[in-house]
C-alpha cells in the first residue's frame, strides 16, 4: 500500500507526542513508561490505518499494544484513530519493523502480529517479507519464550513461503486456518483494513506461531 | 468411500495373484522379488480405483510401486487397470495401511503417497487420520532418511490438521500448495480420481513433508 505524502502528516504526528514516538531506541526495555500501567506488550508491525490495533487495545484494556508502521501518512492516519479513542493501552511508533531487536529488550513483548504483510512477491525481493528467517531471527530475541507470533493474511504466496519458512525454522503451529471467515475462529476475530476489503475475494489464512514447544501435543 | 460389496471382486483377486497380495508380512524386507528389477519402491496408501498410482508407474518405469487399499471391492476395480496396463513395475497391496511397519523392513522405500485420505472430521476419529501422529511414526521406520511424504486432498480441516500434525513432530517441507490447480507445480501433476471430481469445487492442498532436513535452505 503506497499512500500520497500527506502534509498534515507530519504537523499532527508532532501535534500528538504523546501516542506516538519516532525514536524507538530510546525506549528499549523501558517502554512500559509509555503506558500508565506495566502489563504484556502487544506489538504489530506493518500496522497500516490501525483498525485492528485500535480495536484489539480497546477489548483488552489488560494489554499494552504497541503499533509500527513505516509510511509517516498512513501511521498519521492510524494516529487520528489512536487519538480519537484515548486509550491509555495504545501507542504508534513511526519506524522501519525490520529494527525491531534494536528498539526492545531481550524478551521484553509477548505476541506479535503481522496483518496482511506487503507480499513483496520477487524472489529476490523475498528477503524483505516480514516472515523471513532474518526478521524471524529479531523477533525470537524480542519475543518471550512462550510468546506468539499472530499471521494473517490472504496472500496466497505469502502464507505458503511463510509456513515453509516457520517450518524450517524449527517453529511450533497452534492455530492454523486456510479459510479464517469460515472458521470456528472467527468470534474472536478482529478485522484489519486490509480484511474487510479482500475477505470477499477468497480466503483468509491464519497461523499462530511459536518458537518454543509450549504444551504436548 | 464406501463401495458396495461386488461378488466378482474376490474372485478376480483370487486369479490375478501375480499382481496383487494380501499377505504384505511375508513380503518384508524381499519386496524386490515381486518386480523384476530391484529399483526404489513408491508406496500409496488408500490408493482407491487406482488412477493415479497405474499412471505414476506408465511414466516412471525406473520406480516399482505398491497400491495398497483396505477395501476389497474397491482394490478390486484398481486391479482391474492394473491387470490391463500389464506394467512391470506395478503391485497391488490387499490391506491396512496401518500394518505398514510389519510388512516393510526399516528404510525399504523411498516415497510415501497420500491422496485424499479419508478425512475423519470428528475429533473422536483423529487418530484414524493417515496424518496422524501414530501413522507418522511407522512411516518414519520404514522410509529411508530423505525420503518424502507426499500428500494431496481436498479436505482444508484435514490438511490443517496434517500440516500442523507434520510441522509439530518435527518434519520439514518442502513444497507447500494451498491452490494446486493453479499453481506452477501442475506441471507434474497426476490427477487422482477424487482430485478430478473435486478440483472443480474448491483448491487441492499439497505438501511434500521429510522427517530429516535434506539441504541447507
Ligand atoms: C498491505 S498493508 C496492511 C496494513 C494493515 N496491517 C491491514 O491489514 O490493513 C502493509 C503495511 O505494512 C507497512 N510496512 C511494510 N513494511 C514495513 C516495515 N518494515 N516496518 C513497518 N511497517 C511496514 C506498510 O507501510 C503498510 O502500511
Ligand atoms: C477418499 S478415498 C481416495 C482414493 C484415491 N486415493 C483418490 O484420491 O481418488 C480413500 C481411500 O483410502 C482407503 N483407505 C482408508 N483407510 C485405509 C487404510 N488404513 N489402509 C488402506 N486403505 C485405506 C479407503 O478404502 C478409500 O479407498
Amino acid at each position: 500500500m503506497r499512500v500520497r505524502n500527506k502534509p498534515w502528516a507530519k504537523d499532527f504526528i508532532k501535534d500528538h507526542s504523546e501516542y506516538i514516538v519516532d525514536n524507538p531506541e530510546q525506549w528499549k526495555g523501558k517502554w512500559s513508561n509509555r503506558f500508565n500501567k506495566k502489563q504484556p506488550i502487544h506489538v504489530e508491525i506493518g500496522t497500516g490505518k490501525g483498525q485492528f490495533i485500535v480495536e484489539m487495545a480497546r477489548e483488552h484494556p489488560e494489554i499494552n499494544f504497541l503499533g509500527i508502521e513505516i509510511q509517516e501518512t498512513v501511521i498519521a492516519i492510524a494516529l487520528k484513530k489512536v487519538v480519537a479513542s484515548e486509550l491509555p493501552n495504545l501507542q504508534m511508533v513511526h519506524t522501519d519493523g525490520a529494527g525491531i531487536d534494536t528498539f526492545f529488550d531481550e524478551h521484553e513483548i509477548d505476541t506479535i502480529y503481522l496483518n496482511f504483510s506487503d507480499p513483496w512477491p520477487k524472489k529476490r525481493h523475498a528477503k524483505r517479507r516480514l516472515t523471513s528467517p532474518k526478521f524471524l531471527d529479531s523477533y525470537k530475541k524480542v519475543l518471550k519464550k512462550d510468546a506468539p507470533i499472530v499471521f494473517k493474511t490472504d496472500n496466497r504466496g505469502l502464507f505458503e513461503y511463510s509456513i515453509i519458512t516457520f517450518n524450517n525454522y524449527g517453529m511450533y503451529f497452534d492455530l492454523l486456518s486456510l479459510d479464517l471467515h469460515n472458521s470456528e475462529y472467527m468470534e474472536d476475530n478482529i478485522e484489519t483494513e486490509y480484511e474487510h476489503k479482500f475477505s470477499a475475494k477468497g480466503p483468509i489464512y491464519k497461523v499462530i506461531a511459536y518458537f518454543n514447544k509450549n504444551k504436548e501435543d
